[in-house]
């Protein structure tokens, strides 16, 4: 993140132009979803300025409330479009700075004391961590609780259970369902500990060794709410593409949850097995097969994890081999960055509806237990009758062709140990889901407050 | 690549408005860059439909030429930017189809008869394939020649060879920069051979099965220029995220010889070497240090490098555990195509100027040989005198105190065998460079001739 | 995880002998490292079994003594390297239950009652992880406070700092230092996150869809020491290949930081800087230069992390289009898990010797101050007498040959907010590193009570 | 590659050790494969010598002759397990360089006279690989023969094509196993140009520059049977790491196609579609179930396949962001590569036999033919009749209640056009396999003959 480049002022030409167009890359269009918490770093940074002791201040109060008013004017022109980050701006912060310059005047001019553009994009970077980990947080849990529903009311309906995708042993849609709910609270685990570590303010750091001024980073930490600030400015500044990485690490974890999920999903619900149908609505037909109507959304899942996985991998590889200090190499982990948490939290919130409407074929789930699924029960019964388990299982194992089918239900119903199909303990389940979501549920009328507070009347829907 | 949702027709509401928006994903945004490719493989369709010996025909002469005049006017207007995708296209194939229907009426419904959308999304990408490998090699061997100069008119200056990033030999500028073309060789070779994958045209493979009309594949692969058809109409469907995974690893094998090229520039400029100065309208300040003019450029090759390598994986992991016939999950993988595409060729042209303008300081250079970059030399001496290597080799590690420096120009003439500073062979270099990007000379006014004799008078550049 | 072939009892033949060793992959060398814990694993299952209600019980307790008996001489035998796992054993669990049948005949074949291999692995995989997490936790925070060490013996040492590898701002050795330690305190939290997940008891998963016994979960997961069991034994099963991807990226993260850290070394020791000199044990010589002395371990630290990197990636995309339930692609996350925790740790324990015994040139420090490092305090300075910044930043930039260099310590003592150069607080840091590695403090003496109670005699050393 | 820690001479101690364990890696295990073809890298390298012109000369022909009967020598123990690689060595190189100078005394001494271990690792990394790529390509042509087999067999039995999972269309097995086929075909092309550039010899790199002596690089070159010397020798040295992603890339593709068929199979044999059925001697049971009989082996296809396209990315990755000359992390790249070839090669080899002997099941293939398969056929009937495509298209979905099933073997006879399943020409098929493969076949014998004329009766079998 650095300045125009040098010969951009002075000379006009294809070179200043195709080296700012290569530069520049996405930010233009990416930056327009950094508007708003940018406005909040700055105005904490200014609020902090004006305190600062020195002789004379660098702002006076009166500028600092002039400044946050445009800067809440900024957020609410975003809001409706009609704020612009030209090519000419190259990201937000020139933007916002330009737009403070313009209508301030030499007030503007003394907002980016004492801080960098890297800085604030680190700022920027953590303060939208955060809002979209706890969304994503909690639209897994409400993924999860949809789940949690499924697996209640089918708890008992049996569904042979299958290792390497062939017929195992008996099982149950309850089982099936609430392993993923599970799943997903180890997912909403791993947002929270990413979250902690976002929720650590950068500000302060300059160009990576701080400032000869006696600013106050606690101060401009705790006005934008954060757990503490990074302690060693270089330690902040190293940060970046390395927390974008764990970050995407733990989208990616949740991914990953949904795309087996969707796996199972596209798997069950084939003609041959028929144990599921999604809503009818999720599925696309074909341009040339008038009868189609394909699990597209289920199989983007699949490929959308992917592409998480892909992202979070890449920001880490970016800075391996860089020296200390900033490195122009990460501003590559930006789209990424943003892209990841976008795209896991709408697939959170398509699954949802999704799942919810699926409907559960008992009679078909029923079709699927042919005889070898009892296989290991049998030979487990032999077991109650005093066999050893080796003689056991190779008795049963001798005997196979005579194996005969059972009654799925009372299969599963024999399963009550705990964490088994007849032994669920949905209470624990749901107590978990919440535990690891409670974080969001902390935040987010706290941030509602804090940006409130910083940038009155800019957020009208709080 | 499939139908609306089939919600979308019967129902208004948000189910179908928030499947379409995650299935859609960026495709109205990127297809704008296929409506070219994507009417003239419609062109060359609709030619062999009229020939097919079907009684009555599918398409008139008279509707074919109407056709195709429709279409070189989608051309024109997406030339100047009148041509819109919108999202209820959803794409760039329904979009034409669109403009055919409303232009031409029921033989716009006739169009799509014999292929899919996937078809036609397959013979977009090889045909833009074809016409950016062909731009890259190109442009690489440009950047190869340009190596290749600033190797030639630095032949002799001595330049410290390193190995483990310290210094190790004597060596010259000669042999580093046209290393990076020899390198660079390689790379056009792979964008060469990609080329030939992708020559082959998939048309007729519909929903990955074939149809049972008797349509002329070998006639439409002749009318848009390929060298082949695909033969097995699966093995067209199939192809889909291999071939791009394969383009995608050749433009990754370009982009990692700019990237160590990138490092070496970044390295090599650092006021501790000084060795060269690349030209300062490439560097870009800071918002914070007066004093910066920073390589932003040659950083985001490197970070670009990894992007390029990131797709190459993603492409390729994207269809590891798909099963046969056309999957959703593909889709993916046109952003990542594009973009390698795109970055790649982007990267190629902003080196040039660079590369082209950087100088050379001879005098730091020539700085950088302390006496231990002589040792080996020394101990090579001693071998013509007749001492067993190892103990030439034990003798100057047990006397390195006393090594003396030595001439670097001498020590780099001296090394006078094939490849070595003093024996480089520019002609050969040049040569294979030229032969390896021969395809790109052969193609591109065929190309012109092509695309001109499908839609004539679209295309007023040739 | 699975039987030997089906047809390797009854038919000798190239055909099963090539499946086999197809199938069977590293495992017998891989599994060495697991006979401990695999044998810890068995003792706590066979306990509970004897305590099953049922009649007659699966195991008598004076059969569950002799079992732990024969276990602990297992374990005793490996670590004199007799137990062997043969080619014939495929792996440690068939190896563990041969010996027991050889020795115990009858009581022997009751051992596998109510498990499968997969719950072994499983379970083996987890002791293993708390084991080895804890160890690369202790030796992380030991090398981070080596670095803090280092920093605070040389916090006012001047060095310039740097952006886009090129000098930048004033700094200091003690902000260089403990930047890295800082960011490890990160890769701790991380580790002791993976902990916590990995500290969950599988047992009792079995094929994935639990027995019908009434085993006692809580109870196994109690004697082994587990924070709890894995609720659903679906999600235990699902857990595989995920949970080592979970830590592979923690371990991940601490590699990425010693990997920049090794950089910094390279890049700073070269004769060009000169600031630091790590102890010359550390380096290789050259098979053909005299006079080298290279830096093959930073070298290799840097090459590591990217491999670590890779595992992580690899142990995720494995299951990413899985279907739910045992899939035996998992078993390839078996090697990357392993190696990446040796890998760590190994790399972190030959990097703090050699980093406490690198020694810091302090002329070569100052000599790297150009003028050019202070043009940001002169500008600051200006703000000082109330310049706006962007004015006083033209102004410095307009007069940059005029910028008189400064005092590096000066410069250095002037920068003493929170985190900086001067601003410092090792107390701080040093509690933060300690704190998150408390949790290896509170494991390590109580696995080792938890193993000696379920194998008394078979650790001598505790 | 370099020598031993400065320090082993002179001093014992831990810091050592330690250093030579960790710079060391597995280099002892992984180099006992690359014997052979490092005495043949060194019999030409010596006769090179011999012929050099200085005075004296570095070796006189009986010396040459002597060193050439102790490689020979070297090559027949290493067949026999006889030649040890000790951790005193720490690789081939200095294990064969130990034994020379055993033997022979100062002759011995004389043998690495300029080149360097580089030079040694890089050679023989290329012996190795045109031996394996031409295995893999002469054992991927015969694997694609026995799908061509298959396709042959069964080219009219009717298979519901899929898209999506989901059933689509009329086609057959025998279009369904020649895609594979075709697509191995590409597979094959790869591998035969990553031949192309490992064809070329690096020796006379030395460390990376060249030596001042009048070394034969195009001597060398031809006794090693190799196309063309790399001409730049920096070029030569920086190619380690490239060239073996390169190299990994092109088995990636294989191993891709493989995947792909491996999951079919593994789907396709599920009892709920019965379609194929493998030979059971490819399957495994389990420790638990009794009944079980799993397709183990085609998970580990899917599992594998994902390694060895982990290992190209990390292959690539390891040396994007260095510098030119040697740099030590590209050593991390020779077991991935070593395993990549082998992993390959093994999997191309089971998977020969299972394809062949897997049985198809004409009645439940049929019984996969459901009316819907028949939609599209039903609309392009109608466009036979003059209806546009669209409308069609929407009458038979207006009405697919009512569409009725068809006889699948005639809607597969319909679809002729060329590569439909009634279309397929494998005269074609089989001749582009052969053609790819054809470099196989011409080197391996030319490859016999070389080895021979260097070290003559050291190789029994030819």
């Amino acid at each position: 993140m650095t300045d125009a480049p040098a010969t951009r002022r002075t000379t006009v030409g294809t070179v200043a132009d195709s080296v700012l167009a290569f530069t520049a890359g996405d930010d233009v269009r990416l930056d327009r979803g950094l508007i708003e918490v940018d406005c909040l770093g700055t105005a904490a940074h200014v609020t902090m300025l004006a305190g600062m002791p020195v002789t004379p201040p660098v702002l006076r109060e009166d500028e600092v409330a002039a400044i946050r008013k445009e800067l809440a004017e900024v957020v609410r022109q975003a809001r409706t479009g009609a704020f612009a980050i030209t090519a000419e701006d190259q990201d937000v912060h020139l933007a916002v700075e330009r737009h403070l310059t313009q209508a301030l005047g030499e007030t503007g001019q003394r907002v980016h004391t004492a801080r960098s553009r890297n800085d604030q994009v680190a700022v920027d970077l953590r303060l939208l961590a955060r809002i979209e980990l706890a969304g994503a947080a909690r639209e897994a849990a409400r993924l999860a609780s949809v789940l949690l529903d499924v697996a209640e009311r089918h708890r008992d309906v049996p569904m042979a259970g299958r290792t390497h995708m062939q017929p195992a042993m008996p099982s149950s849609v309850g089982l099936w369902a609430s392993a993923w709910a599970e799943e997903l609270g180890d997912g909403i685990l791993l947002l929270g500990q990413a979250f902690d570590l976002a929720d650590r303010c950068p500000l302060g750091s300059a160009a990576s060794y701080g400032v000869p001024l006696p600013i106050d980073r606690q101060l401009v930490s705790d006005l934008l709410g954060f757990r503490e600030p990074c302690h060693n400015v270089l330690y902040a500044a190293n940060g970046r593409g390395r927390l974008e990485s764990i970050i995407l690490h733990a989208l990616a974890q949740v991914m990953l949850t949904l795309s087996r999920l969707a796996q199972d999903l596209i798997l069950f619900s084939m003609p041959e097995f028929g144990y599921f149908h999604w809503p009818r609505g999720f599925g696309t037909g074909s341009s040339i097969m008038p009868q189609k109507n394909n699990p597209d959304v289920l199989e983007l899942v699949r490929a959308r994890a992917a592409r998480v996985m892909s992202h979070a991998a890449f920001a880490q590889e970016l800075v391996r081999a860089a020296p200390s200090g900033y490195n122009r190499d990460v501003q590559e982990a930006k789209g990424p960055f943003l892209d990841g948490l976008a795209t896991t939290r709408a697939t959170l919130r398509i699954l949802d509806p999704l799942v919810a409407g699926t409907e559960i074929d008992e009679a078909r789930l029923a079709a699927g237990f042919e005889a070898g699924v009892f296989a290991t029960d049998r030979a487990l019964e032999l077991v109650g009758e005093g066999v050893p388990f080796r003689a056991a299982y190779d008795r049963v194992k001798a005997e196979l062709a005579d194996l005969a089918a059972r009654d799925p239900r009372e299969a599963v119903a024999r399963k009550t140990h705990l964490g088994a199909p007849a032994g669920l303990d949905f209470g624990l389940m749901r107590g978990r889901i919440g535990e690891a979501a409670a974080f969001a549920d902390t935040f987010e009328p706290r941030w509602a407050r804090i940006r409130e507070s910083l940038l009155p009347g800019a957020f009208p829907e709080t």
